[in-house]
């Protein structure tokens, strides 16, 4: 049986040795058959790593939520056959807010060696430049978009916070971002701090901690940057 | 005023160049002060990173559990005179699972510029390679030590799993790997998979999910090794 290589991706156009480690494109140089949510950038990211590879010579099965759950397992054939396969997710780490978890979890069934790769985690990485609690820490995906669902998650992530000192990060799509920032500043408690994160490891990158009430008059510019928010007090 | 960068470092003796970025160690060899868990590690761990470093020239603030937190603002000084600072963990991620967040903090206070760096980060990557749920997840630190508050907080842990779907994450001392995991396998339900996950990043690397059912019948030796529990359904 061969192994199931995670292969992290830059988050949009940084350079690939800010990012990933030389280990990864050495890896990857050994692999035929990858499993990517996007075969255009796929390619593309691939070409980036190895100037010099023969991208028809590779195969790409395609996995995101429109793939049929039952074929997934034909995409590891490759893998019960005894080669190497490789995962890429659009931008970070496969897996992690991803359509990746799904094949790992059947090659994990089926008894095969999964090697996880290093790479950027704009989860971890915004984490880690907020100042929060990081010994405890949540993952809470989107929040919902419809305002009383919206309001009502929040009000649960503050409970989290005040009674298990546990961080709450969120993730948005970009253009929602200025509304679901307004949300959180109406609705947060004025002494909650907030850490806003966007355009991680790039050259515009911003991660900025302070409370819910300074926030409110000075409300930075997130139009079309991808973002994280992270709640604590 | 500095910019405050924070350098992740290997999990144990695996190579630079398996688990950090080439920028790393770049960007390490302009900072001469840095905030470190133990110096005598740090010490080490830079001249790995910049083998021809002289490091009698490097200033080291030695930040642990240990540390006054009125003291953290001091560590500071050297940022807001104008020099870049870098902090250092133990192993991994500075600020996750590890003291570093109250100087990040301190930082975010003062308006520093503060730059989180890719490197290995044991819980992203366990979960990475877990299979479980990555669109929803929480580290939850060390489990409790004593069996009824061990117990209580698993059950509230699988309250979480099942009404929010939300992945569990927890850590433990080596040496009190195997009592955990007996205790995990005993109080657990039997259908629901654990992913066991040990080594991370190391030559004998570790990371294998299965239900608590067959885990049963199958307990891997933890002796000594660190690692990571992913708890799900």
């Amino acid at each position: 049986m061969g192994t199931l290589y995670l292969f992290p991706t830059t988050l949009g156009e940084s350079p690939l040795s800010a990012v990933l480690p030389e280990m990864n494109t050495q890896l990857m140089s050994g692999i035929q058959h990858f499993i990517v949510e996007d075969s255009r950038t796929a390619r593309r990211f691939i070409r980036k790593c190895l100037p010099t590879v023969v991208i028809d010579e590779l195969t790409f099965f395609v996995l995101n939520k429109h793939t049929p759950p039952d074929t997934i397992s034909t995409f590891l054939q490759p893998l019960k056959d005894g080669h190497d396969m490789g995962v890429l997710s659009e931008a970070g780490c496969p897996a992690i807010a991803d359509p990746g978890a799904d094949v790992v979890a059947y090659a994990q069934q089926i008894g095969s060696r999964v090697v996880p790769l290093v790479g950027p985690s704009s989860i971890i990485l915004a984490l880690m430049a907020s100042g929060f609690n990081g010994q405890s820490f949540a993952f809470n995906g989107y929040l919902p978009v419809q305002l009383p669902d919206k309001i009502k998650a929040l009000k649960k992530y503050e409970g989290r916070i005040v009674h298990d000192q546990q961080t709450q990060i969120f993730i948005e799509t970009p253009y929602r971002n200025a509304k679901t920032l307004a949300d959180i500043l109406t609705n947060c408690p004025p002494d909650f701090r907030l850490c806003i994160a966007a355009d991680i490891t790039l050259s515009t990158e911003y991660i900025v901690t302070d409370t819910i009430k300074s926030w409110k008059n000075n409300i930075p510019d997130l139009n079309k940057r991808p973002a994280i928010f992270i709640l604590y007090r």
